[in-house]
């Protein structure tokens, strides 16, 4: 029997490959032949599933979203009790901040990726999809809190979204450039979250 | 006589070249050859002033600063009266967010400037002056308004200084990936001080 390939094993291994030389050095003057090297293929089988580094990047993004994603429901599946919309606002900040390795390396992906994506229509796509869905996943959030009485009755979910979404961004940035520690990053989405919520339900 | 160079001017004119550079297509790819064309100046002259990239988006970044600072004077300036916290508040973080092209080319720099730094940590060492010099400016006109009766007197200034920087910043990017549009960016931070601000005094 010829040995088959498994497409979606070797996508994974690319956009892992992306994803460690991003969070080492960036992106900046990295080629294809860099990347096909990190992930021990050849140049050719990469150009097999990528045309670009772009390309590479929205896949890594994707992968990145899944593998966060994994790592909420997880945490949220832990829990004794169904979690609160406090609970998973602070849950879902807390997997955008650099507050360990990890989340620390993906989020120097988003960065490569926002340098590029400011310059490129096709690129921003993937962020008018990406940050769009996540604001409704806060904003559906903030109607459940309203619904239960633990926000204002009079706030703008959809604006509060952004809002929270855009102040967990800026403090990303400014924890990824040394002026603030993560865990003060966390502390002060927390603190915003408590002026939300009437009922405060720390976690 | 012989011709005199003039310093500072040759600062500013290589300043504004890269400036220029960034805000058309990013830093990606682009040597000092290409800056010194942009310049109008030989490569053996732009490197009598600036050894790197790096040392040029510093100095371009400061140059940034100073055009952001004298606008925002010349607009509090330009008041009847003297500007109240929300309204200086207000005016700084408009001119955070790109909503002309003079803004935008300057958020643009700050992209070029964020996607090398978080990898270089000499060149973080500007931010990690300018961020805390911007949220001590925030911090004061809070505690201003305090003394006012302007806010609740139990909030934290230092930590909201930081939380309206980083929300603002949030929102530049945010806007950059054409995810919003700038206007609206400005309304989510107006209704951000709206919550901080009892007595609304709106710009």
């Amino acid at each position: 029997m010829p040995k088959r390939v498994d497409h979606e094993e070797r996508h994974r291994r690319i956009a892992e490959a992306l994803w460690r030389i991003a969070g080492a050095r960036g992106l900046d003057g990295v080629g294809l032949r860099d990347i096909a090297a990190e992930a021990g293929i050849s140049l050719g089988q990469l150009q097999h599933y990528f045309a670009s580094k772009d390309e590479m990047l929205v896949v890594t993004l994707d992968h990145l979203s899944a593998v966060a994603d994994r790592r909420i429901r997880e945490r949220l599946g832990g829990l004794p009790t169904a979690p609160s919309p406090r609970r998973v606002l602070h849950e879902v900040a807390a997997e955008l901040l650099p507050l360990d390795a990890k989340r620390r390396s993906g989020n120097l992906v988003q960065v490569a990726y926002f340098a590029r994506a400011v310059h490129h229509e096709r690129l921003r796509r993937h962020a008018q999809q990406g940050i769009p869905a996540l604001c409704a996943l806060f904003a559906a959030q903030l109607r459940e809190a309203v619904a239960r009485g633990e926000v204002a009755e009079g706030i703008d979910p959809d604006g509060e979204a952004m809002v929270l979404y855009a102040l967990t961004d800026g403090l990303m940035s400014t924890t990824l450039l040394g002026v603030i520690p993560p865990e003060e990053a966390l502390r002060l989405v927390d603190a915003h979250l408590d002026r939300l919520f009437v009922d405060q339900d720390t976690p």
